[in-house]
């Protein structure tokens, strides 16, 4: 059996809008539009068990995905999204032992996606240059017991990094052409840099710098995620749907033959 | 220096669409319609650099990632795209560590993808019933040096696994609705499976089964991926489209409280 | 000079979300959010014209198109998006003189843009069993005046039309399928018809029921439509944008030879 | 009966990509690679009707619409799909009596659309600096006997239009904002252009100078059609799709009052 603990993220879930992330030790009783939930009394149970509020609504208790809870932390923010996340980390190839570069930082959302893929061996540098922003990233990885798994460093992607043969790079700055002779710098030969861009005027500037900086394998797509509404002699796609979050680059490092 | 080896997979790249990956071991000369690569000669240099062939032409030499490995595979079934894997890994939370049931393994190439994200310490579990596509899967596996993350086993999915307490469950059958069952037995609470479906009625069908055997969070979707061909003022999305692959259909596994 | 009259409708423009359609003869004083806008004083004026509210807004007054008529015609029933009608109204070869069916009547707004196209020498015959929706659209069209080119007949379409040879029949009704022998039955040979429906389920049982009434160049399609923000610099994809409306089906008639 | 005439243009459908259009005046008899079909036979027939061809195989003779006819239209430029032809249309409230000024004119394809909506009262005036394009079109538009409601001029739009008051705007050439002041001063208040561009930085100037200009309305947008393959028990969105034509944008005159 996998027994809630006191300190245990627990999913309270009951569909996909309606759901919440606490800890029992912090959030002995949850106040919910659906009544109060008793989460103290939850220790010891099964994960994935159904519970009844005091209003008697039944709820859900999931142990929460990697994807749960970057979805939740600080929206100062935009969170990069599961469908972009994922392409991301197929692209670079990001798994145990990845050395990873990220800019900006961020709320930390992608850092934590990044040290949860790398994790145990391997290591994420995580660059930001608001103290504020690194702040808030710093108390989300430590929330999730990811921070042994990532330095937080205080600088500007425009100056160069301090690593050097990471494997792979993450770059979701306003202006990342300025980022593109770091990463062409500090990547490992073949190494991957994946790009966030919202515009497509950001795009162009950036792949154009990317050519010029010898990248190759340089790609640009979109990636569009709509919902399947499968109900029995009545499925439909979802009307509702994302229509744009960003412009995903790829491209892979190469080098001139001394 | 990341240098390439008489038996490290070289990428040879020209674009997106003529790329090829070789072993020197295996293929000392690469004969192409761009001219004969001397692939021996390239042996102790390093990764990331341009080379030319006989004719005179200029090639890549990359590091393949797993992308480019899994997508090389035997076509006997057909591979999942990135695009959709990327999704499945980050919705099943799957990484260093996990453990994995997948039914059914095909030619191999979603495995190898599982076993890349779960090694060193975890494992994937897959299921076929056809024993020449497992004979498939086992070559392809050794070759990408993964074997010994995954056990392959000729199996029916719906007959049960022999696995409990899995984190996640991948489904690519014909019939998924009749493995529900197994993986409901097999997964920990709150394990999620991950279901592709090529039509809306298996969708439906699958959505209503995994309902009735307590599946929360039970969501069906599509991806759709588009190139954008960023180019210094004439940017414009691709003409060139795949209009679709596969419906995904997530769920995640309940419990009855004892 | 394009004239403002007394009783023309006007459209009274801020932008995509903020419109509104009036006639001066009925609102001579529009009270608006944005202040108050005396139309009365634009009788007379030329269309195109900018004006201001009470509270010094400007706003534009333009002469409303087919499209925005229709938009604004009562939402008892889901009005068609103008993705579809436009590729209904090219698949359908609609044009000045065609002689349509339309199964079922709604609110008028498809009917609406079928009279506008035929006339003034073609007919719009449509049918529709719910006696307050038919009264509906009488004072929709009445008020577009339109209503000379449509007779509206209260009918269930399958149990037959009156009319015989037509070109076009536009069908959107819950079980087009129980309607495919009346069409098949009074549209010309190679005549078109045009089938809305929001499930894959209905599309699927449409589409067997019109190949086996003999019905050819059967073809099921979605439209889906998102807005560029196209603006200097900072060009992207609206993120808003709707994900479904319905499938579109279209069919030609064929005989057997005698 | 709709009879088959000595020069009657005839579909002769197999399926959506096996097809011709012919007229027994020209073509007596069709050979194709499913065999020879006699057209003249045809003669005196009614459309609709299935006929085989010398090796046996079925093939249905339909009375083209529209749309067959401007697909068919010569390839030397690019033919606008009907997908955004429809929307163009339906923003543009084009119908009989319309006055329409296009530019350019192109193979004439969207010439004969436009022909064939404002007939028999309404006009097009179509402008192409090409002589050779203005030619085909003319042959494009005698062949559909839609050249009497059709005026080509020979022409640059940036020069300015000869007409005056006209409902609407077409726009299709490479550099659509040089036309943007022309357009302003030959449209009446009110009325609606229609502008195609294939990329994002040509939507982007076009943008800015419709603004400058005193449009409003503007919006830009694209449309994408995806086919469902409906079949009983295996119905999936097809994997083949076109995955981008042309941005539309679309913008109403305004006028400063006097």
């Amino acid at each position: 059996m996998d027994a809630i603990e006191e300190n245990s993220f627990i999913l309270v879930y009951r569909d996909r809008r309606r759901k919440w992330i606490v800890r029992p030790s912090e959030t002995p009783r949850l106040h919910t539009h659906l009544g109060v939930l008793d989460c103290e009394a939850l220790v010891g149970k099964s994960f994935g068990i159904t519970v009844k509020t005091s209003l008697n609504d039944e709820l859900v208790i999931l142990r929460p995905t990697i994807e749960d809870m970057i979805l939740k932390l600080s929206r100062r923010t935009q969170v990069v999204y599961p469908k972009d996340l994922g392409m991301m980390m197929v692209k670079c190839g990001i798994h145990s032992g990845s050395r990873v570069i990220e800019s900006g930082t961020g709320s930390g959302a992608t850092t934590a996606m990044l040290a949860y893929l790398v994790m145990p061996e391997g290591h994420v540098y995580s660059y930001e240059v608001r103290e504020e922003f690194q702040e808030t990233a710093r108390k989300n990885l430590e929330r999730l017991g990811l921070q042994k798994f990532v330095t937080l460093r205080l600088g500007d992607a425009k100056e160069g990094f301090e690593e050097e043969e990471v494997d792979a790079g993450i770059l979701d700055i306003g202006d990342p052409w300025e980022a593109v002779a770091s990463f062409q710098k500090s990547l490992r030969p073949s190494g991957v840099i994946s790009v966030i861009t919202p515009t497509t005027n950001q795009a162009e500037r950036l792949v154009e710098k990317m050519r010029e900086a010898g990248f190759v394998g340089i790609e640009t797509m979109e990636i569009m995620m709509r919902y399947l509404e499968a109900r029995s002699g009545m499925t439909r796609p979802s009307n509702i749907m994302i229509g744009h979050t960003a412009y995903l680059t790829f491209g892979r490092k190469t080098v001139h033959e001394k």
